[in-house]
């Protein structure tokens, strides 16, 4: 069964109607800038403008997807239906007094896309592991291209690069290049601030292929200067809580109990007061997406849901650390997707 | 006179509120994931988490805007007032029904953001240029590592690392590297074709420098087989409706008729029905804003704007051309901002 089709049976509603990028790409399968996908009874429909018609019908020939050129009129797209679904959260208010103004009911569908795309399909996944063994060797290559004097944005500038040239369309969010007490800041902003001896360095990075993320995160020593005992430490914690939640976390625990194998870990050793956001976020076609990994989350963790797990913790003015798996759970057990060295990298 | 300050003044309404990431930098000049701005007749609040307060209480020192911390209660915020002003096309369903519900009138804001951001101030247009003059000396740097056998990917991921090694935090959308006939369709999506011998090459880039876009678009010959003789003349053709644009445009034109050089030029040589597109769009924080130089366009042209000057035309499975200029209207008459060649490239 396709996408939109476990869609329309989860909502309810008459037709399902969608018209965000991101979800269209879910239901479709493929990347557009312009369409609209609509759910009823009988059929799904992809409108879409000619500069994507020839290319969708050729993608969703054989899928349960008719493709019709759209031709300005979104009312006579909906006439005759009393009642349609839309993800009202995602829907921008002009757009949903358009749509209430055609006398239409209107339903959410935003908790449905919620809930299906949180649970990957295995061209899903594969799609997710591909960005994920990009992301991983363009890191490794990475390494020993860094030099001292090289600013933030040249390490992400050389980082972006090596992911590119390895196969992704783009980086999946800006990447993050924190160095020294920078760090320190959970989303520093990359800048113009040069590596020194000694400096830790915090990377978040992450890229895309063939429309799906990979979020991963490492912190290491560029030198050592015999003044890191306490980074050390906390950085030998911080993998502990990593691990942890990895060795622990089963199919059916709570986003909440999954925060809680990393922050209880931390609270044992004073260390939960710094470890000042959520563990981890659902990653696939947007790299945040449910389930949520947080002490409030009630979400449901299930098997073939991919997140991340990112413990961290803050030091103001002095350093940070996160170390960032994109990980799986897949036969009952939490499987990393980047799976880069996360032991201490001293280069 | 700030901008929010100007923007609460043409709005006339009791308060001014804004929470999108573009209209928040263009207010406070400077670029955060999370806050709202409000503005009264008395003062202009920018509200944010502990991410950014340390940050923005530093960048704001001096200028009309109080830093305060957010607590979490937006009603809090908003108590007291009768009336704000939001940007309704801009804000999503779920966070009109919020403020709805705090019991105020809504009145929208957008009109007058697109009006007052189109026309920029010396420090936008300073911030513009340096977008531009990063992104032409990357593409001319690009150009003689450009080998035959490199993907479009390949090709993009140079152009983007260069721009990134010249100062740029990022592109301003996806680079389009489109070989061949995929440079037919206007919006290509860059893959995995490789560059032959006399083929053609059209790269739509741009960049982002201190928050601020460009925009450019060359096309090129890879190599001479001698069999581009219809190429030739229509690059030509293009390249004269480009600069009849900027010979001809000035200020108090309505975007239809700074469309009308580029279109009525081409109706001459009976292209006009290959130029599919619009001739242009603002550029500034965002990379597609006011004004719309379109053949419906009714916006008007003013001093200080700054837009795209991009003409094409596009042979369905043949081949495209589209020039593309970032330019700007200055003292009665436009001025290129991207300024790499744009006569005929051979490589």
């Amino acid at each position: 069964m396709d996408n939109s089709r476990t869609l329309f049976e989860k909502v309810g509603a008459e037709a399902v109607f969608t018209e965000q990028p991101d979800l269209r790409q879910y239901l479709t399968g493929f990347e557009t800038s312009f369409g609209y996908v609509l759910t009823d009874k009988n059929a799904t429909v992809f409108y879409t403008d000619s500069r994507y018609f020839e290319g969708a019908k050729k993608a969703l020939l054989g899928k349960d997807i008719e493709v019709k050129l759209y031709d300005g009129s979104l009312e006579k797209i909906l006439k005759g239906y009393k009642e349609i679904a839309i993800p009202i959260a995602k829907t921008y208010h002009t757009d949903y007094e358009k749509l209430a103004g055609y006398g239409l009911k209107i339903v959410d569908s935003g908790k449905a896309f919620d809930e299906i795309m949180a649970v990957k399909h295995g061209y899903e996944t594969e799609n997710i592991r591909l960005a994920c063994n990009v992301a991983d060797s363009a890191f490794v290559s990475l390494l020993p291209r860094i030099k001292e004097g090289m600013s933030e944005n040249d390490v992400a500038a050389e980082l972006e690069y090596l992911m590119r040239r390895n196969g992704a369309s783009g980086t999946s969010f800006s990447t993050i290049v924190a160095f020294g007490k920078n760090s320190s800041v959970p989303h520093h902003e990359t800048g113009n601030d040069k590596l020194k001896f000694g400096d830790i360095a915090l990377i978040d990075f992450g890229c895309k292929v063939n429309g799906y993320c990979s979020d991963c995160t490492r912190t290491f020593l560029f030198g050592d200067d015999n003044k890191h005992g306490e980074f050390k430490t906390a950085y030998n914690h911080v993998l502990k809580a990593h691990m942890l939640v990895k060795e622990r976390l089963v199919p059916g625990d709570s986003g909440k109990v999954a925060d809680g194998y990393a922050r209880e870990y931390f609270k044992e050793y004073g260390l939960d007061k710094f470890f000042t956001h959520a563990l981890g976020h659902g990653i696939g076609i947007n790299v945040h997406e449910k389930p949520v990994l947080s002490p409030r989350s009630e979400d449901k963790l299930l098997d073939n849901m991919v997140f991340s797990d990112e413990p961290g913790v803050y030091f103001e003015g002095k350093f940070g650390i996160r170390i960032e798996d994109t990980v799986m759970l897949s036969g009952g057990k939490v499987v990393s997707l980047t799976d880069s060295d996360k032991n201490l990298i001293i280069l």
